[in-house]
């Protein structure tokens, strides 16, 4: 006997067709004689539905009201679920954020899972009851609705996970699991039986839309082991197709481990370059200071090496990269900051794409950087800006030439699949 | 200054353009400088969309599930109205069924009110923020989420009303008020200015279908004046176009008073008769215990005098009607019990529709049922049975004389509106 958490996303639920399958899933491991905990989304479209609700009435929605408003998607869902399960004699119940309760802070359409309140939940599963949760929502200290953000589901589960010391987490979903890198685009991408919580963060952060960021990283704080797995598996047991597990880098084993995880690319990125920026003390924070201020995050950072035209006067390129939709907003930003920053130009490019390997095992190893390098080079891909982390190296390039170099460090770093 | 309760049905909420229209109708209260609560339907269509998820769900869907199901669609567009109240510089928020909280019976599906809690609320209220409730909902004990039975939203905002001490309880709705009888069957049928609670409960219940039969019960019960009114008024105050008033008999100006307020029909009476009942005692128990106990309402009821064809042999035919939905039901009961009934045939007809004089004011005149038997009678309109209470005559007839019925009965109360 395990306790599990499972979780379904809104393609999952959509329809009462759909719903009846998930109920079969779920059965299936009640019949092992699991204690299971479902998490689920609204129906596909509906939180679409009703945000756009919110918005029609009021470009300035009140937060609290909205959360009322977008949680609803997740209550239908979850009562519908408890229904199609006794329906095939499986005992459940619906628990909603503020009736477990799922403490919340009150930081109303994006708030933060603070406890997870198991109290009624034990007793449920001990019950020999399946629990059925909206995910995506929560209640704050003064008794309102709350929700987490957009696709804040997957943290819902994760949390529920932690809080009942779930042996793991499944995220049905409508993949099948994680891959090397986009099956779409190298068809030979392997997919992956394990990935460290490090990797997956890495992975995810740069455009394997798998999962939530936040919820790989609660499940790496929280030490939950997280299986990623198709919703859509066909035969009569779907448990004979394994998806991804997500866990600790102890937890790997041996034969598993190789240099490079996987290789991610994001589209969604903007190049901003500062021409002749004073090369002088502060002249960078007073670029980026009120960046921060307008809550918009810088990614890649390249400050070009500074010509020295005379004895007084020193000058620097300083480029940057933040998301495709917070240019205007930077640019903005940087215009009205002109005078005290004292750049000459503002120059931007949103033709540009990151490409990132990702690997836990480049830590013990030189040469991933130099590899990279040199298969791009090779191919006259030329590097626009580099950024490195422990486990991962990104490069920006020209969003043209995203394909060719996510298909060439595929094959550099002996990821592809052998022939069938 | 006035506490006032306006509530707001499905048709008026359907859509963010009317939540907009709603909105500037609460803020003519607002800016009078009235103490305004709110309670909202969901969208029109709505609740049907989530009651047909159950059904699909499962036929025999637990009634606790489709609580938390069903009771989505009003939590949806209180949010929603709040929003749209700020954007018009209204303040205000949602207080849902749990938040108020409106504690109800566990009666899941079907719940009744027991108290609202006015604490919140009082205080909401007296800081200027405009209450806005989710009708048809509430909390059982156990803190499960519970609704009222379909159009329990009337019966909600008389609740509120009653807990808050409003002045009145305004009712928007498809109609502009009560009519001396149905206007599409007498076109020079009049909206009454005034009705008292026990004529719109006859009103209510054979047939008029303005507002939930439960909410005027509890209206009477409470003493809260109820006004009926149109939220499709043109102009830019429609507050010029009174509604019907509902209140007590002791409200009524002398002036308003008449023998007769109106004409109610009903065409969903079917009518059964039981041949040959044995004439003994309990015999008439045994056909109406097992009905009750199947929760069948039984209406009109008429016992044939009973003919005696000998020393022992005395037998009757009984009569009675019940609900339409309900026919099959009870003449399954019936067949079931036909040994210890111990009647010869069940007979039945649909093709039945019961007409209904009512007003306060047959109190204190005779030959208000006199003058509708002798106007029938002049059509030649045959009355198959009769029932009466204080306020009330009814009488079955033949379905397709439904109209020529209150029509004639119509002018002969003289009810008809002048010609214009």
């Amino acid at each position: 006997m395990a306790r599990i958490v499972m979780k379904f996303g809104g393609t999952s639920m959509a329809g009462i067709e759909r719903i009846r399958n998930v109920a079969a899933r779920v059965k299936r491991e009640t019949d092992k004689g699991n204690q299971v905990a479902v998490v689920v989304s609204a129906m596909a479209g509906e939180t679409d539905r009703l945000v756009n609700f919110c918005r029609e009435a009021s470009a300035l929605y009140d937060p609290r009201e909205y959360d009322v408003v977008v949680s609803a998607g997740e209550q239908v869902t979850s009562g519908l679920l408890a229904i199609a399960l006794q329906e095939i004699g499986v005992p459940a119940r619906s628990w909603l954020g503020w009736q477990l309760p799922i403490h919340t802070s009150d930081a109303f359409a994006k708030a933060r899972i603070r406890t997870v309140d198991t109290h009624a939940l034990d007793a449920a599963l001990a019950g020999g009851e399946v629990a059925v949760i909206p995910g995506f929502q929560g209640v704050a200290e003064n008794g309102r609705v709350t929700t987490l953000g957009r696709g804040g589901s997957d943290t819902s589960a994760v949390a529920v996970a932690a809080a009942m010391k779930a042996e793991r987490c499944d995220i049905y979903t409508d993949v099948d699991g994680v891959y090397t890198t986009d099956p779409r685009i190298v068809p030979r991408a392997r997919k992956l039986k394990q990935v460290t919580y490090e990797e997956m963060l890495e992975l995810a952060s740069v455009g394997a839309k798998v999962l939530q960021t936040r919820s790989v990283g609660l499940a790496m704080k929280e030490g939950v082991r997280v299986q990623v797995l198709s919703s859509f598996g066909d035969g009569p047991d779907a448990d004979t197709l394994p998806g991804t597990m997500i866990v600790g880098e102890e937890e790997i084993t041996q034969v598993e481990r190789q240099l490079i995880t996987g290789i991610a690319h994001d589209k969604n990125e903007a190049k901003i370059t500062l021409t002749s920026v004073p090369d002088r003390p502060g002249a960078v924070a007073s670029i980026f200071a009120p960046l921060a201020d307008a809550g918009i995050n810088v990614d890649m950072i390249i400050q070009n090496i500074a010509h020295s035209y005379g004895v007084a006067a020193a000058s620097t390129d300083v480029t940057f990269t933040v998301p495709s939709t917070d240019l205007a907003r930077s640019l903005d930003v940087l215009g009205n900051a002109q005078a005290t920053i004292g750049f000459e130009k503002l120059v931007h490019d949103t033709k540009v794409a990151k490409i990132s390997v990702v690997g836990v095992g480049m830590r013990s190893h030189a040469g991933v950087a130099s590899t990279m390098f040199t298969t791009l080079g090779a191919r006259g891909i030329n590097v626009l800006a580099i950024s490195t982390s422990e486990i991962k190296v990104s490069v920006l390039i020209d969003e043209d030439e995203t394909e060719l170099a996510v298909r060439v460090l595929h094959s550099a770093y002996g990821l592809d699949a052998q022939a069938a």
